[in-house]
C-alpha cells in the first residue's frame, strides 16, 4: 500500500519499476471501487482499463501529449493519476469531478466527450494541427470496441492520411454496454480466437523480450520482420485496408507487455492500431460476473456487490413491460435499439421475439433508416434510444422517416434531466429539433400509466412518426396512477387566475402547486397541439411554462409565438433551461436550480 | 431509333436480345441529354449508370422487388424506364418529375432519397421485413463509391446479419462529386488496378460464358469453385470482412456480363455485393471529359456542351476567392469541405495551400470533429458544408464543438431554397437547430461585400462558433455592393409604421417594399441578437418576419416569444415555411409561393 498517494503526475509512474505499477493497479482500482461504490459511476469498463492506462502514462507524457478518450467510460482511472486523485472522491457530485473527460476540468483532458466514436476523427484533427505546426508530440486516441460499430469511427478511419503519427488503442472488452454486435465485432472476434490471439501474444512476447525496451529498433523490428510473422501480428484485413499499421491483440491487463508494444507504436510514425483485450469489470467478481449490471450503478456495498437502494420500477422498466407484452398481441412490432438492450428495458422482447428484435450496436443513424425499412414493409418499428443520443441520427429522422409520414415509433428514453452524467447526457434538445416538423407527434406522459396508453396510441392508431418520450427514473407519489385523458391537453383548475403550462415529469410539481390553489395546470399530452392553448389562456392573467428542456426551440418558445401573433392579453414566463448545457448534479438538485420543483414554481408564480 | 418507344414497363425490357439493350441504353442517354440539356439537373452520374439500369431492370422486377438508389444521382434512366418516360421532360419542373426517387412519384421508387449513404441500411430494413413476413422479393441497393466514406453504410454493412436475401451493387465510378478520397477509395482503386479488376474481368468472364445464363448453378459455381479463383474475385478483404460474398469488379458498360453476374447474385441467398466499374459522363464526351462541371448542371446547349446561361458569380464563388485571399493573409486558417470541393468553391484554397485544405469525403460528422480537433490546436478551421448536409453532423457540431465554446466557423452553403433539387436540398432548417445554443452566432449576410466582412469578423475577432450562412445563386440589383454596417442589426426607415424583419437572402425584397415606403426594415446581421429588437418594436404599429426558414423553430418564432414574454403591443407576423419540406420549383417560385418576394410581402403587410 501507499504508492499511489506518492503519485500525483504522469512523471512520477515513469519512475516506477514493473512490480510497483502492479501494485498501483490494485491501489487505484480499490480507490474506484471505493468512490463508485458511495457516488455511483461506470464501474466495469473502468475496472478493466487500469493497467492500460498505467502503461500509457508511463510511456506517454500529458498534457503535451494528447490522451483521448472514446466517451469517456475508461477515463477514471486516468483521473485519478493526472492530478485529481484528492478530489476524486467528489466524482459525480454537483461541482466535483465530471465522469466524463472534460477540458475545462484538467489540463490532462485532450477532449470534452461523452458521446461514443468520435476519438479517431478528434486525434486526426488534432494530429494533423499538429503537422501544420511542426509539432511532433504524440496522440493516443483510446476506443473501445463497442464504439467500432459506430459511423464515426469509419470516417474517422477512412480519413487516417490526415493524420501525422497517431497511435489508435482498441481497448477490446468484447463488448459495448451489452454484448458487441455486427460484422465487425466478429471480426474482432474471429482475430482473437482462430489462433491469431493466443499465438500473438506468445510469439509477440518472446520477441520482444529479446529486444530493447524503446526506441526505433523496436519498430523497425516489428515492421521489418519476416512477412509471415508480419501478418501473424497484426496484418488482420481491416486495420490494415483502412492504412493503419496494425500492432496486436495484446493482453490488456499485462503491463510489461503493454508498455513495450505502446513504446514500438510511439516510434511509428505513421498511424497504427494497437489492439488490446481486456476485461471488464477486472479486479471485482461481481463486476467481472455481471460486468452489464456494473456498467452504470448507484451506490453499492462493496462487499455484497448489492445496491444500496431499493430498485424503484422505472419508466423504462415499465416501456419494457408493455412492449413485450404489446410484441405478443401485434406481430407487427418490432424493437430496435442501440446497444442499449438492458438500458432500455427491452430484455423481455428480445428473449421473447428474437426475429424481432434488432440491437444495431452504437448506431443511431442506421438505427433510424433501417427502422423505416421495416416501416416501408408494413411492420411497425418501436425504435427505443435515449434523447441524449437520438439527435446523432437528426438527418435520417428527418429525411428518411418524417419525409415520408411513414408509421414509426421512437421510443425516447431518459428525456428531460439525467442527473450525475451531465451535460453531454441530458435529454433536453430533442423536442427542440423533432418538433418542427409535420406529421410528428411527441407524447409526453407523466406517469406509467399514461406511458402505456399513449404508447397504444402511438402504436395502434396514430399514423405517422410518434415519439414517445419519458424521464429517467420513476413516477412520483404525485403522478403515479394518473391515467391519460386522451386528449392532446389536459386543464386542471382549482379556480385560480394563473397557469402552469407543462408536460412530462414536471406535471407532478405543478400538481404540488395546484394542491395549494396557487395555480391552474395546463398539462399538454401531446406537444403538436401546443398553439391550440393559446385559446385556453386568454381566461388567465398570468401563465407560467414549467418545461424540462432547452428554453431556445422550446415548445415553450412556441406557444410565446403563437401568443404575440394572436396578441393575447396575458403575463407569459417561461421556466426552462437557459444556456441548453446542464452539468452533472442529481436530477433533485437540477429540479431545484431550474426552479421546477414546487417551491422553484410557486417562486416563478409569485415574482 | 424506336425501341425506347415500345418500353413502358420494365417486363418489356426482358424480352430484349442484347444488341436491342445496347440499342435502348443509346437511346436513353440521349433522352437524359435531350432533356438535362434543357432542364438542367445531374448528367455525369445519370449517363454512367444506363446500362447498370437496364441490366437490373432485365434481372429484377420491380415493383415487386425493391430497387433503392443511394442520393439518386443516378436514377434518370431507372424513371425514364419505369413508366416515366413521356413525364421526363417535366423532370425538376414544378409539379414534375423530381430528380431523385420519390416513393410517392411512382410505385416503382422503393425509397425517397437526396442525402448519400442510406441506401444499405434501407436495404436491410426492407430486407429484415421481408424476412420476419416470410417473403421472398429481392432487393437491390445502389450506392456509388463516393457514398462509400458516409459512416451511415459502414454502420449498415456493419448490420448485414439482419438482412436476408439482398445485392448491394457498388457502382464504382472512381469518383464521388469531387474526387473520391480516404481509405476505402484506395482500396477500391488497388482492386481495380493491381491486376484484380483485368484479371477479375478476363477470368470472370470467360467462367460465366461457359455457364447456363441463370440459377443456382451459376452462383454454386462462383461460391464453390477453388479457393484461389475465388479470392482472385470476389474475397478483396473490405466486404468478405463485413460478412458479404463479393462479385466482381464487372465492366459497368458490358450488358451481358452485368446480366450475367446480376443474375447469380440474385440465386445468392445471403446478402452480397456486386462491384460494377462504371465511366461518369459515358456516352457524352464533354461530360466524359469534364465530369464534374457536368454533375449537377443548368442548361446547356448539346452540341457544345456550353451552358446557355452567362455564368453569373455566386455566393459560393465569393467565398471561394475570399477563402484562398484570407489563407494567404493568415496561415492558421484551413479549409475542410465534405466532398464538395468545387460545390463550395475552396478549389482556390486547395491549390494554394494543400497542407491546410482537407477533403473528408462524405462525411460530415468526421468534417466537424476533425474541424475541432484543429480548432484545439490553435488553428481556425473553415468547413464549409451546403446547409441540407449539415444536420448530418448535428450531434458532433453540439458535442464537439458547441459545448466547448472552441473557435470554428462553418461556412453554410445553399442556405435558403435551392429550388430544383427540392425537399431534400432545401437549406432551411440549421437555423432552428443551432441558433438554440450559448456562444454561437450565426451571420446572415445579403451581399458579397457582407459576405466577405462577416467571415472576417468570424475568422479576426470573433470567439466561439461562427456560422456564416449564405444562399445558393447571386446576390440582386438591390443588394449588390451592399455593405456590413458591424451591427448587430440594422434598421432602415422610410416613416413607416409598419416594419420588416428579416435576414440574409430576402433583405432584397424588403429593399424593394422599403422603395415604396411601404414599410421600415430591420435587418438582422447576427441572428443572436434577435430578443435585442423586442425593444425596437415598440414605435411600430406592425411587424412582419419574413423567414427564409422552417418557421417552426426559426428565428421569427424567438422574436414572437420576447414580444409574449415582454407583452409588447404590436401586431405580429410570420412569413415563414410552414410544413419544413418545400418540393422542387425554382427558387423565384418558392419566393413567390411562400410569399418573400415584394408581391408577397406587400400582400403580408396589406393584410
Amino acid at each position: 500500500m501507499g504508492i499511489l498517494k506518492k503519485i500525483k503526475l504522469p512523471s512520477d509512474i515513469k519512475k516506477l519499476t514493473n512490480e510497483q505499477k502492479n501494485q498501483l493497479c490494485s491501489e487505484v482500482r480499490k480507490e474506484i471501487i471505493e468512490t463508485v461504490s458511495k457516488n455511483g459511476g461506470h464501474l466495469s469498463s473502468n475496472l478493466g482499463a487500469v493497467e492500460l492506462t498505467v502503461a500509457v502514462l508511463s510511456v506517454f507524457s500529458p498534457p503535451e501529449d494528447k490522451i483521448i478518450f472514446d466517451v469517456g467510460h475508461q477515463s477514471y482511472a486516468y483521473k485519478i493519476l493526472t492530478d485529481r486523485r484528492k478530489s476524486f472522491e467528489t466524482l459525480r457530485l454537483k461541482g466535483g469531478v465530471s465522469g466524463f473527460p472534460k477540458i475545462k476540468e484538467s489540463k490532462y483532458d485532450s477532449s470534452t466527450g461523452g458521446h461514443a466514436s468520435d476519438s479517431v476523427s478528434m486525434g486526426i484533427g488534432i494530429s494533423a494541427g499538429k503537422k501544420i505546426k511542426g509539432e511532433n508530440e504524440n496522440i493516443v486516441a483510446i476506443t473501445g470496441d463497442g464504439a467500432m460499430s459506430g459511423g464515426l469511427v469509419f470516417e474517422g478511419l477512412n480519413n487516417i492520411h490526415a493524420a501525422g503519427k497517431m497511435i489508435m488503442i482498441l481497448n477490446d472488452n468484447e463488448m459495448s454496454i451489452s454484448d458487441s454486435v455486427g460484422s465487425f465485432s466478429n471480426h474482432l472476434s474471429k482475430i482473437r480466437s482462430t489462433g491469431g490471439y493466443i499465438k500473438a501474444k506468445r510469439g509477440l512476447q518472446k520477441f520482444i523480450t529479446n529486444l530493447p525496451v524503446v526506441g526505433q529498433s523496436v519498430h523497425d523490428a516489428l515492421v521489418s520482420s519476416k512477412e509471415a510473422f508480419k501478418r501473424a501480428i497484426y496484418d488482420h484485413g481491416y486495420f490494415t485496408d483502412m492504412g493503419l499499421d496494425y500492432y496486436g491483440p495484446v493482453d490488456g491487463h499485462d503491463i510489461e507487455g503493454l508498455c513495450r508494444v505502446l513504446s514500438a507504436a510511439k516510434e511509428n510514425r505513421a498511424p497504427c492500431v494497437v489492439h488490446v483485450v481486456t476485461k471488464k469489470g477486472r479486479g471485482y467478481s461481481f463486476a467481472e460476473k455481471d460486468p452489464c449490471r456494473f456498467h452504470g450503478v448507484g451506490a453499492f456495498n462493496k462487499a455484497s456487490g448489492r445496491m444500496l437502494s431499493e430498485r424503484k420500477e422505472t419508466f423504462s422498466d415499465c416501456f419494457g413491460e408493455y412492449i413485450a407484452n404489446k410484441g405478443g398481441e401485434n406481430h407487427k412490432i418490432c424493437a430496435i435499439t442501440a446497444a442499449m438492450t438492458d438500458g432500455t428495458g427491452l430484455s423481455d422482447f428480445k428473449k421473447s421475439y428474437p426475429e424481432r428484435f434488432f440491437d444495431v450496436g452504437i448506431a443511431e443513424e442506421h438505427a433510424a433508416v433501417f427502422a423505416s425499412g421495416l416501416a416501408l414493409e408494413g411492420l411497425i418499428p418501436v425504435t427505443a434510444i435515449y434523447s441524449a443520443f437520438l439527435l446523432r441520427a437528426t438527418d435520417e429522422i428527418i429525411h428518411n422517416c418524417i419525409l415520408e409520414k411513414k408509421h414509426m415509433v421512437f421510443a425516447i428514453d431518459r428525456a428531460g434531466f439525467v442527473g450525475e452524467d451531465g451535460e453531454t447526457h441530458n435529454g433536453v434538445l430533442d423536442v427542440s429539433v423533432f418538433s418542427n416538423f409535420p406529421g410528428v407527434e411527441i407524447y409526453a406522459p407523466a406517469s406509467f400509466s399514461e406511458l402505456k396508453s399513449m404508447l397504444d396510441e402511438a402504436i395502434d392508431s396514430f399514423d405517422g412518426i410518434a415519439f414517445v418520450r419519458y424521464p429517467k427514473g420513476s413516477e412520483t407519489e404525485f403522478t403515479k396512477g394518473y391515467k391519460y385523458s386522451g386528449n392532446p391537453y389536459d386543464v386542471l383548475s382549482s379556480g385560480s387566475d394563473t397557469v402552469v403550462i407543462t408536460y412530462g415529469r414536471t406535471f407532478s410539481s405543478a400538481l404540488e402547486v395546484l394542491a395549494e390553489k396557487k395555480a391552474d395546470i395546463i398539462k399538454l399530452n401531446k406537444l403538436s397541439y401546443v398553439e391550440d392553448i393559446a385559446e385556453v389562456l386568454k381566461i388567465y392573467k398570468k401563465a407560467v411554462f414549467i418545461e424540462e428542456g432547452n428554453k431556445s426551440g422550446g415548445i415553450a418558445e412556441k406557444l410565446g409565438r403563437k401568443i404575440a401573433e394572436e396578441k393575447i392579453d396575458i403575463d407569459y414566463k417561461i421556466s426552462a433551461i437557459e444556456g441548453a448545457f446542464v452539468p452533472h448534479m442529481t436530477i433533485e438538485e437540477a429540479f431545484s436550480e431550474y426552479m421546477m420543483d414546487k417551491e422553484g414554481i410557486l417562486k416563478t408564480i409569485g415574482e
